[in-house]
């Protein structure tokens, strides 16, 4: 048995006290983007229940143009329209550089990714960055309130970055 | 106050309870790719506790070069072996046509986004094609469990594609 069956019999019992459907725009009209990190879990970290709030998540929790065609998304066809970003302490993408990361495949592989990793050497910068990125982005239409926090996985709590 | 606000109330009465740090790595070895859709509660839809698994989630659940990026850094760097593809039934990507939303845009802010909506017509033809993507990256490493799943937002329950 693999895990992945373990998480379908976790997903039958999940199922027996499912009380659905919700409607399909996030009833709090949050977006959060976050990183993938196993840590974080983004739903009891922030108190959202099912149906409050998109939820976007990649390595790093950074900003490419995938993050930007599901913020897209997100406020124009569903309606959001507050952003809340979040790093975290320990983070994966702070032990390793992109050059060797990318030339490791490819001496593996035999090709080169076209994509970078976007690992970042700063957790704040990188925070600071991924805002940026949104707020030059002229497909984002709402921009009143794109707020960038690190979670501590010591303590779980998320502090703001300036 | 804003409900970004609101979230980081929430975050302090987590932060009261919570018992960090776990380790980096994923205990269960699984990275989910999922829906950003609100209504998915990925951690408790698949019993997952803090720690466990990876989770990627974007507008739809597709594979773009970006979840590439996300599962290659899992698999290579942290060690996840399995991976769990989530769409689900109500999908707002169903709703439309990526020419008019892409064109939409265009009229409006005058520029027209480099990147694709990838909406798309079917859920279970997207799955396959999303499963597909992964099985024939060179840069994803271990493929021998990539399932593809729909979750019922009516039911909370997962089906498998075949």
């Amino acid at each position: 048995m693999t895990v992945t069956d373990e998480l379908l019999e976790a997903n039958a019992r999940y199922a027996e006290t499912f009380d659905g459907p919700l409607p399909l725009p996030p009833a709090r009209h949050v977006a959060v983007l976050a990183c993938m990190d196993a840590r974080l879990d983004v739903y009891r970290a922030l108190g959202l229940a099912e149906g409050d709030a998109h939820v976007i998540r990649n390595a790093g929790g950074v900003v490419t143009a995938d993050e930007i065609r599901s913020l897209a998304i997100s406020q124009r066809l569903l309606g959001t329209t507050e952003i809340v970003l979040v790093h975290h302490t320990d983070c994966g993408m702070l032990t390793f550089g992109d050059e060797d990361f990318r030339s490791g495949i490819e001496a593996e592989v035999g090709q080169r990714p076209e994509w970078h990793s976007e690992a970042f050497a700063d957790l704040e910068d990188d925070v600071r960055a991924s805002r940026r990125r949104i707020l030059d982005s002229p497909y984002i239409p709402i921009k009143d309130s794109v707020r960038g926090f690190v979670f501590d996985v010591a303590t779980g709590r998320l502090s703001e970055v300036a």
